[in-house]
């Protein structure tokens, strides 16, 4: 991983919000693909932008994305790209799904860029780096009792049983819980705005970016049973801006 | 209701919007009132700032405010303030809360303001009178069928039971849901983005001003049992695009 992997990166993400913006609250084509979750044209163009930038630029690297696949999965570098997380909120007009892009070296996170293009809001980590929010240093806050920490996640329908009931005991611990948000409740926290996010049924695609992003601003990451999140991970996510908070999220889900 | 009723109406949330967003993803006092929802500096001040105004403006009229209480309730014109809708999107530096101002007259609201002050989303609604997002007509879209129907909601936990279990087959039944979003979600259904907002649990601050924002774009509120909103309202509240799909909804929810 370079500086150049990191101004790529942003290129990427670049290239995917002038994809989309044109699309937002205005009229787009949309279908609903075989796991029930909605496509539009929007996610479509911005992932066909970054494929188009990193085949020239990055000929040799692999590339796993949400809509068109895996191309040379073998490779010890591979971009993951979710052009859009969060397609119902884009579809709703709301401005806080967001544009992931990421490294992963031989299965590891190490660049992850968070960009919500109509909000502006882009924060970039980097592994061993600090992260950053349009250019100036995000930090994670102090938290270190689960009583006082404001959750946040997505939606009550993404967890399974008896992953639901997990949950419900974590937010039952916890001070608050803020709903709906997707990727971009995890650049809010890295920002020190929140304290944990918790989520299921995530897909590399989903993951793979937030991982520099929090860690980057002294946060952790982590699956529900505390191992670091790579390639084979279940989907069931922890990130805890405190990283003493861990320890109680993980005894109170499991 | 004249037109400078409705010119105040915006210089309130102009208002408003200046008090809060110094406060936005910065430093701020917090604490938890009785009903164990949170409140701000930035919440007081900005009411503190629109009751400046009325004040001076409008002497007669009464004021009703989530966090400063009830003025002259007795009026025939009564503003009703909830100046930042969704404190807990707020705290955590998400740009999706909103300023509300409504007036009520004789109970029935006919002024409503949905401010959003970071993204700039201002929608704007009055008795009789097409809905103005950033002052271009917004309309609802037709959706004549639940099935099709993009629904919205703040978070499970405002339901209790059996609003809880009533919600959830409405959702069951819908095209999708997308949690969070406060009053913003009313502003998007305005614009047609979204389908349907089903809630529980609110009070007056927080649905006098969506009713004439929802219906001066082509839309329609009413309570769980299709009665039209005012101050006597329990606090269930269903907005619906397209007044097709209420009749359908109700039965759900019943």
């Amino acid at each position: 991983m370079t500086d150049d992997d990191i101004l790529l990166a942003e290129r990427l993400a670049d290239a995917a919000g002038e994809a989309i913006r044109p699309f937002f609250r205005a009229r787009f084509d949309m279908e609903t693909k075989a796991d029930a979750s909605p496509v539009t044209q929007a996610d479509r163009a911005a992932e066909a932008a970054i494929r188009r930038i990193l085949e020239v630029e990055r000929p040799a690297d692999g590339i796993i994305g949400e809509e068109y696949g895996t191309l040379r999965g073998d490779a010890e570098r591979i971009w993951v790209i979710d052009p859009i997380d969060g397609t119902r909120a884009f579809i709703a007009g709301r401005p806080l799904f967001g544009c992931l892009v990421a490294l992963l070296e031989r299965g590891r996170p190490v660049i992850g860029v968070i960009d919500q293009p109509i909000a502006r809001d882009r924060w970039v980590g980097a592994a061993g780096r600090p992260t950053l929010l349009n250019g100036a240093v995000a930090r994670t806050r102090a938290c270190a009792a689960l009583g006082e920490a404001h959750l946040a996640t997505t939606g009550p329908d993404y967890f399974r049983p008896p992953d639901g009931a997990a949950f419900g005991r974590l937010a039952a611990a916890a001070w608050g819980t803020l709903w709906g948000g997707d990727c971009h409740n995890y650049g809010l926290l890295a920002s020190g705005h929140l304290d944990l996010v918790v989520e299921a049924g995530l897909k590399l695609h989903d993951f793979a970016a937030l991982v520099p992003v929090v860690e980057g601003a002294g946060g952790r990451m982590c699956d529900w049973a505390g191992r670091p999140l790579d390639a084979t991970s279940d989907g069931r996510v922890i990130a805890a801006g405190d990283p003493e908070l861990l320890d109680a999220v993980i005894a109170t889900l499991g």
